[in-house]
C-alpha cells in the first residue's frame, strides 16, 4: 500500500539540516578491532567514573524521598540547587564569585549537552539568511546547527592564539559597509583547546573580541557564544580566564559548558549561563523540545559536586589526558619530525583531545583521497580536516588537514597509530609526490 | 554597560514560541502545602521506582565494562539493545511481532521524553503556514510546538469514542475544495487516555482514521502521529489496539510513547517507531539538538526491559492509577452529582491521569474567573480547560471546563480536594449564578 502512497511533504528545515559527516566516519572503523581510531571525539573509556556514579546512585536513592524526587518529572530550567552549584563553579573557573559576573542561578539553563543550548540559542537569535561569523576550521557539529538554521556562514582565521582579532574586526567592517550588520546574530567560538585544532584563544584576544562585538553592536546586541566543552580539559598551566569574564554586566556572551567532557557523556548534561534577557526566549524554546532535561542525571551530578567527587575525577582526567597528549606529541615528532619539515606541522594543545596535523598543500587528506584509503589499509583513521570548515561562500576548503583526537585511544595505541598514520603518509606520498610544478619546498613557503 | 546596548534580535520562530501556561500554574501552588493541586500532570510519586533504579544502576555499574559502555557517548538513534526492545515491547502491546508491523529496531529513535520526538517530527515536516489537523480539546504543550513551528492549526470535535472521523474528514474535505490540501501535514491525535480529557479513541474510529488520511494523501503523504503516551496506563480492559497496528506496511503513522509515565520521568526517555523515510530526516535534525539522548538512561532501561522491573512496574502502577481514578470518579459523583446535573458531566477514563469536568456554559473556569479565584481560596486548584484549546481561528474557546489530574495526589488528597472544589464550584454559582435570560436548564440543552 505504501507503494500507492506519495512522499512526505518535507519542511525546509529539513531540507537544509545535512547528515553529520561523523557518521560515516563511525561507520567506517565499525567492526574492525583491528583499525586504530583518532577520528571519533569520544572521551577516554578507561577513565569513565563508573565507580563514581554507582556511589553517587546508591546514595541518592537510598533517600527514599530525595530519591524518588530525582525520577520525578524536573523542571524546564533544570534542578535549582544543581543551577546554584554551576553558577558558583562557573564563576570560580574565573577565580570570581557568582556576583562578581553579574550572574546568578537564575542565569543558568541545564541542557542535554551543551550541544542542546548551543543549538537552542542558535535558533532563538538566527532567522534563515541572517550571519553567524565562527571559526576557520571550526566545530563541525555546530556547523550542522548553522546549516539546519539557514545561517550565513563568515568564518574567521586562526593562528597559534586563536581566531583573529584583527580578522574579526575586519569581517564585521565589511558587513557593516555593505549595510548587513543587523544580520549578523552571533559569534561563536570554541575557545578552549578548541575542536578542531586544540588551540586556545589568549588572553588578550578575549577582551579584545568582546570590544570588538560590542562596537559592532549598532544595529542589536551581537550575541558571542562561547563553548567552553573543553575547558576543564586543560592540562598545562591554568587556562586564561573566560570571555564571559570581561563580560561584567552579564549582556553579551553566552557561556556554554559541560558536564560530558570532564566527568560522563553518557548522562548527557550540559550546561549555559546566559544573559538576562536570553532565559525567557530560551526556556520557552526548551519547554516545547523537552521541557527540561533529565532530572535523575541533574541529581547525580549535583551529588558527585557536593561530595567533591567531581573535582576529583577531573583531576584525574588531566593527568590522563597530559599523557596522552604527550604521547602523541612526541610520536608525532618520532614519525614525522623529518618529513617535509617546512610545510609539516602540528598543534601543541594545552588540553582537549584534539591535535591538529597539516600536511604539505600538495598532500590531499580527503575521506575519497589516496591517503585515506592508505591509512585505512595501515589501519588507522583521522578526521579529515575538510569536514571541519563552515559553509563559508567566501573560502575555499583546504584538503591538507586533519583531525587527530588522542581521548579515546589507550597510549601504546597513540604510539603505534601515529606509527600507521606516518607510513600511510610516507607510502602516499612517495606514489604520488609534489606535483613536478611547485616542489615541496616553494609549496611550503606559501 | 549592558544599558548603552540595544536588544538582542530574535528570530521569527522566537517570536511566535509562547510561554507555556503550565509554567503559571506551577507557580501558583508553589509553596503551599495546604494546597492540592488537581492542575499539574506529573506523576504518583509514592510509587516512582527509587529501589528498583537503585539495583538496576548497581547490577548496571557492577559490570566494570558495560557500566563505563553507559557513561559514553551513545548513538544519535540510541542504543541498539534498547531499540531492539522497544520495537518487540510497542508491537507485543497490539499482540504483535515486529515483523507483522514493517517495524524493526531501526525504525525506533529513542529521545528525551517523548516530547522530543513530537517536536521533532512536527519541525521536519511542517514550514509556516502548513496545516495541523488536532484534537478539540488537545494536548497545549503539542500546542505550544505548533505555535513555535508556525503551524495553522485546525481542531476537530471528539465525543466520548475520541476524535470524530466524520469531522475530520470534513475538515480535510474543505481545506481540499480550497486547493490547501498540499498544505496538510500532520493529523496529531493522543488517542488512549487523552490529556486532558482522559478519552480513549475508540477501535472502530482507528481504522478509520488512517482510511480517511490515506485517502486525502494526495498531494504528499500526511502523517498521523499517535501521541500514546497514556496507553500503559490503561486500567481497565485492555486497550485497543495502537492506529499504527493498522497500518501495515509502516508508511502513515507515527507511534510515539515514553517511559516516563510507565516508569520514571526523570529518566527523560521517550521513543517513536517511525516509517523508513522519515528515519533519516529526523536523525538528522536529532543530530543537530542533541547528536542522541542519554545513553546511560537508556542502559538503566534496558535493563529494566530485560530483568521484568518494567513490566512489574507497569503492573505496580495500572493498581495505584485504577484506585486513584476511582477515588476521583466516585468523588464526583457524590459531591457534584446533584449540582446542575444536566449541564455538568465529566468523563470516565479507562487510565491515564486525567477526568476533564464540564460546567454549565455560564460557569467561567478561567484562571482569571471567580471560580479559580475560590477554589484557591477553599485551597485547590485545577487546569482551566481554557489551556487545553490550540489556536484554531475558526472556532471560539470554551471557558466552562476543567482537566483535573489524579496523578499527583493521594486518595484521602483527592476526596478532599474534589470537596474543596465542590464547595468552591457550589460558592461561585451561588453568587453569580444563571444569567437570568439563560437559566441552567437550557444551557444544559443546547
Amino acid at each position: 500500500m505504501a507503494a500507492d502512497l506519495p512522499a512526505f511533504g518535507f519542511s525546509r528545515k529539513a531540507r537544509r539540516t545535512v547528515t553529520q559527516p561523523i557518521n560515516y566516519l563511525l561507520q567506517v572503523a565499525l567492526g574492525r578491532e583491528d583499525v586504530i581510531s583518532f577520528a571519533v571525539g569520544l572521551v577516554d573509556q578507561e577513565s569513565l567514573p563508573a565507580a563514581e556514579v554507582k556511589d553517587l546512585a546508591e546514595g541518592l536513592l537510598s533517600d527514599e524521598q530525595v530519591g524518588r524526587a530525582s525520577l520525578q518529572y524536573g523542571s524546564t530550567e533544570g534542578l535549582s540547587e544543581l543551577r546554584r552549584a554551576i553558577a558558583e563553579h562557573a564563576a570560580a573557573l574565573d577565580g570570581l564569585k557568582p556576583e562578581q559576573l553579574g550572574i546568578g542561578p537564575h542565569n543558568v539553563v541545564v541542557s542535554s549537552g551543551s550541544q542542546q543550548l548551543l543549538y537552542i540559542i542558535t535558533d532563538v537569535l538566527v532567522d534563515p539568511g541572517d550571519i553567524v561569523i565562527a571559526e576557520w576550521p571550526g566545530y563541525f557539529v555546530y556547523t550542522g546547527v548553522l546549516a539546519s538554521t539557514g545561517a550565513e556562514v563568515r568564518c574567521v582565521e586562526m593562528d597559534e592564539d586563536g581566531m583573529r582579532i584583527d580578522a574579526l574586526a575586519a569581517a564585521l567592517e565589511d558587513i557593516r559597509r555593505a549595510g548587513q550588520l543587523h544580520r549578523v546574530k552571533v559569534v561563536y567560538t570554541c575557545d578552549y583547546c578548541q575542536n578542531p585544532t586544540g588551540i586556545t584563544l589568549s588572553r588578550a584576544r578575549r577582551e579584545q573580541m568582546l570590544d570588538v562585538v560590542r562596537a559592532y553592536s549598532t544595529e542589536h546586541r551581537i550575541c558571542i557564544i562561547e563553548d567552553a566543552a573543553y575547558r576543564e580539559l586543560s592540562v598545562d598551566s591554568p587556562p586564561p580566564p573566560s570571555i564571559k569574564s570581561f563580560d561584567r554586566d552579564n549582556a553579551q556572551v553566552v557561556l556554554a559548558q559541560t558536564f560530558s567532557k570532564p566527568f560522563a557523556p553518557g548522562l548527557r548534561s550540559g550546561y549555559a549561563v546566559l544573559p538576562d534577557d536570553l532565559i525567557g526566549p530560551v526556556l520557552d524554546q526548551k519547554a516545547v523540545h523537552d521541557f527540561g532535561s533529565s532530572n535523575f542525571a541533574q541529581h547525580l551530578l549535583l551529588r558527585a559536586m557536593r561530595t567533591g567527587a567531581y573535582a576529583e575525577h577531573v583531576e584525574l582526567l588531566r593527568r590522563r589526558y597530559r599523557a596522552k597528549r604527550d604521547a602523541m606529541l612526541s610520536a608525532l615528532a618520532g614519525e614525522l619530525g623529518d618529513f617535509e619539515p617546512t610545510a609539516t606541522r602540528w598543534t601543541r594543545p594545552g588540553g582537549g583531545l584534539y591535535v591538529w596535523l597539516t600536511l604539505p598543500e600538495w598532500m590531499d587528506t580527503g575521506k575519497d583521497g589516496a591517503l585515506f584509503a592508505q591509512a585505512l589499509r595501515e589501519g588507522v583513521v583521522y578526521l579529515p580536516g575538510e569536514f571541519c570548515y563552515g559553509p563559508d561562500r567566501q573560502r575555499r576548503i583546504p584538503t591538507n588537514h586533519m583531525r587527530l583526537t588522542f581521548g579515546t585511544v589507550c597510549e601504546p595505541a597513540i604510539r603505534e597509530g601515529i606509527a600507521r598514520l606516518a607510513r600511510a603518509i610516507r607510502k602516499t606520498a612517495d606514489e604520488a609526490g609534489p606535483p613536478r610544478s611547485a616542489p615541496a619546498r616553494q609549496d611550503a613557503e606559501r
